[in-house]
């Protein structure tokens, strides 16, 4: 999307050919900075500290790592090694495993000589296929904004949105956002509540940022807030991406995504998952009990990092001294309080029979490596 | 309670006899620090800042601030001007007009030179009242935390709570903390999550406070937590205070504590709101659309101030330049959410006919003055 006019995607290769380029999500909103990855352990480091970050946007940098990897070793212990390493980085994605096997499916079973060049392919196919993948997100998701427009007769439409489903955290577009950018490049008056999103404040750091830069009207708000917006019908409809979608249709999304679920189905307002198909896990049914959650350190929640007046990056301490803190970084919301998912092939239930039905092939390949396991 | 041993309360009466103290809660959890309130207008300042706030301890906070109006002058007009001001400094929590009313009986229709000693009479009663209704809020409310202990034979029992609903929002004990306060001291493993409570962090910055300093176990959380731990059986009951309750059972509270009774709800753990009867105004019903929910500044939820590691207090910003942001301070749960009131004459359903059973004097005086109107 757009930054301030100029068009840009979250990852690219760089001019050397050997490296590839991501913004740097950890001084956004305050600065803008990009990181050059030129190997295994850098595209490692980016992943776990989060430099880089969202689900989709994640298995990009994992496929680009594993092609570093293979350009300092093209053996098959070192591609095992850097499979496993990148896999290790974030426990709660699906994405990543998903774009990790594809790349390995690429370059397994070829001559070493030939494995740098598939890997590199195969990892921008996957960023090409995301941008289309998203694009199509958009298209089915602005149906759904354009129907509460017209029934608004010209009043701005409100959505509602958790964490960083945006562009930042894809290569292009955004899950939950594709349709939001679409309805605004299409004139529609669209304003979002983007939750501030604690503990790392991705809504109130990046997606505010995003919007902000590309010019879509929008509103920070604690994500206590919500409930109450919902209860004085200020929401018109609730975007929120995800992180795995289990063959049942239960979302694991960022942590806190479950509250504002819950508010919704009270208040009658439509809650829509915006996914890309390699979201959804069919390996996996109960989300609440099967899902691994991630656990992160504590000073997430007990530091606060911003700009002071005089415009340095600081970091303060918000609790008591000897005070603890626990840091889930995802929960679960189960199937039965979606209104549905917003795929790239179309707006299904979130439902095993709509997702069977809409993405036949993955069932048989799951099926598949299931008798193989 | 006890601040590392030292009994405390959250409101005093000066030693020069001419003013009250109390702690100034803008600054903690880094710096215990004490305001004096020696004017109408140091009371006026005091709650709109809140460097005093909790809806019992406002009311407190102003009752002594008709007094100290009184004692610079006892004319009629004094007394309705100082009514007025102190009624004005915050919308939402009716204690605060419950103890002007108290205090207005108190010195009207009296001659002005026994106005300043039925001011402060009153006005201690009040606070002495407060202590003595939190005691048995305390009482009734620990008998819920015994029967889950009892059932978990000597694992911790696990409170949720949302804000700060404890010593420092009351004259002594808190109304949601009261319960907790009473198990710990009588030797029963209790641990609370204290939800952060954005955008002013009472939670991460009051609660746990006074929960440290007192020496019960706690953990600070993300507000978006509770919906995961609740699904993860982490959570045993769910505490919290009010700053209004309608005739018909309606809470309201601080913003986000809808979403933790929808949770609650969702995941059958019961959902107790502690409240002093002041606390309810029979001339409202339906809280969702009667009662006025205060909208406070942007700043609080895009500045964030806490401790650098050097000690200093600071603000830092949260969000991109040119992003706004909403700050409503309250919500309202519908009667139908919560499990039961604990009110210091027992453990009451959240109902009409419940409440006015509980507290039929309430309803003659709500129908006489609804007749004098």
């Amino acid at each position: 999307m757009k930054i301030d006019g100029r068009q840009t995607r979250s990852i690219w290769v760089e001019q050397d050919g050997a490296s590839v380029g991501v913004i740097d999500q950890t001084v956004l909103p305050h600065r803008f900075a990009t990181l050059r990855l030129a190997s295994l352990d850098d595209a490692v480091r980016a992943i776990k500290t989060m430099q880089t970050r969202g689900a989709p946007l994640i298995g990009a940098v994992a496929a680009y790592g594993l092609w570093l990897a293979l350009g300092a070793d093209a053996s098959d212990e070192n591609l095992e090694r850097a499979y496993a390493a990148l896999l290790a980085t974030r426990p709660t994605a699906i994405n990543l495993k998903w774009a990790l096997d594809e790349v390995m499916a690429a370059v397994r079973n070829r001559p070493r000589g030939e494995r740098v060049a598939a890997a590199f392919r195969r990892a921008g196919e996957i960023c090409d296929e995301d941008v289309a993948i998203n694009q199509a997100i958009g298209r089915n998701g602005l149906r759904l904004i354009e129907e509460i427009a017209a029934r608004k007769k010209g009043e701005r439409v409100n959505v509602l949105t958790h964490c960083n489903a945006g562009w930042l955290a894809t290569v292009d577009w955004g899950t939950a956002t594709a349709p939001i950018y679409m309805a605004h490049d299409n004139g529609i008056p669209i304003h979002v509540f983007a939750d501030e999103t604690r503990p790392r404040n991705q809504g109130a750091s990046l997606t505010a940022w995003e919007l902000g830069r590309h010019g879509v009207a929008h509103t920070v708000i604690p994500d206590n807030m919500g409930g109450h917006l919902m209860q004085h019908g200020l929401v018109d409809i609730v975007f929120v991406g995800t992180d795995r979608v289990t063959a049942q249709g239960d979302v694991c999304n960022k942590i806190g995504t479950y509250l504002k679920a819950l508010a919704a189905r009270d208040n009658n307002v439509p809650f829509y998952v915006a996914l890309p198909s390699p979201t959804i896990d069919f390996m996996v049914n109960d989300g609440v009990a099967e899902i691994p959650i991630e656990e992160r350190a504590p000073d997430e929640v007990t530091l606060m990092t911003g700009k002071t007046k005089d415009g340095r990056i600081e970091a303060v301490q918000i609790v008591p001294d000897g005070s603890n803190a626990a840091n889930y970084g995802f929960d679960v919301t189960p199937a039965r309080l979606v209104t549905g998912l917003i795929t790239e092939r179309g707006v299904i239930e979130a439902s095993r029979a709509a997702l069977a039905k809409a993405f036949p092939e993955r069932i048989e390949r799951g099926a598949k490596s299931k008798v193989q396991a």
